[in-house]
């Protein structure tokens, strides 16, 4: 393979090829593009970048991205802060919050019980979620990860750790999508659905 | 939509979604991705992209990117600087190397002519490369443009401003890929593989 004309070029190909799905053509690709642009356009990207990881801070409470030492939605004092919703990343909260049907607080995990790639409960922040329902104010805390092998083993993990506190634990639905159809939904999904059958009056969409 | 929970992701994701074939999505896909690995992780990125635009130099003689003055293929004398090829952009060249099959020199355009970009002849190396043959020691100018409209139009533009020197001006053949199927092959290219066909002894790969 010829090599890059420029080690600068060579660089950044090698630096952005890095990131998940892309590889070195796509490198090479947003480069030229780079390039090809106004000067302040690339700094601006590089600047971004270097002051995501330098200035970034996290909620102290529920762990969520935030500006500032308690997050938006910790410190607001018209949620519920009572019901906390357990997810695994900031992705799942802007998803929660933009069904505009949630009114309690968040916490975030960091990620998934995964021995696969390494991750066991010590790397998630289970200790301080345990902590804050230890304090006794907590009602009702919502699991609300992915209905994987992985969600699940997270799921059970947290819930023999809390069931000792006198708090209702539930997880959030799992059944037949909204607009799908009965006969390619797959068996597991409309076994669950049927056992987790809800009143009529429930079914209706607000 | 729900807003970023911090400004400086939401800066990050907006920076990064410029780049083309990066939605927001995959733009917050990065920006997370970043924040969970170590701290030097993304300042690298930033910084290589950062010192990219700055610090980049181009060849004066064939307008490749290049750490230096003249670049490593125009200031290699065993080079034939009699022939000079012409391509879009240095992707171009990465590849024309990589046949180890040319031993001229280059001339990048940095572009090609669309009106539909708003990319005229003046965006172009173009004059830069009429000055260069009209001192008299090039032979032959390679046309290796892509065969789209836009390549063909900046061929033919090059072609009438260069016909006035005493040299060879061609193009790279148009023809079936090695390879490919005859019955697969679309009628343009049949018909010019045809009207352009070579001496068998040429056709046989090296």
């Amino acid at each position: 393979m010829y090599n890059f004309p420029s080690k600068l070029v060579e660089n950044a190909v090698n630096e952005l090829s890095k990131l998940p799905g892309i590889g070195k053509k796509t490198a090479l690709r947003l480069v030229l593009h780079m390039l090809k642009e106004e000067n302040n356009y690339s700094t601006a990207i590089g600047e971004s970048l270097i002051r995501l990881r330098k200035e970034i801070t996290y909620c102290t409470s529920c762990h969520n991205i935030s500006d500032s030492e308690t997050c938006l939605i910790c410190g607001n004092p018209q949620r519920d802060h009572g019901v906390i919703c357990v997810v695994e990343d900031v992705r799942d909260v802007m998803a929660i919050e933009n069904t505009n049907q949630y009114r309690g607080i968040y916490h975030i995990l960091g990620g998934i019980i995964s021995p696969m790639d390494g991750i066991g409960p010590g790397d998630l922040t289970i200790q301080s979620l345990i902590d804050k329902v230890s304090k006794g104010e907590v009602k009702e805390v919502i699991m609300a990860l992915s209905a994987t092998m992985e969600g699940d083993t997270t799921n059970f993990y947290i819930y023999k750790k809390l069931k000792e506190f006198n708090i209702t634990i539930t997880t959030i639905a799992r059944g037949i999508a909204i607009g799908d159809d009965l006969e390619y939904t797959d068996e597991v999904t409309l076994g669950r659905s049927l056992i987790n059958r809800t009143p009529y009056e429930n079914s209706l969409v607000r």
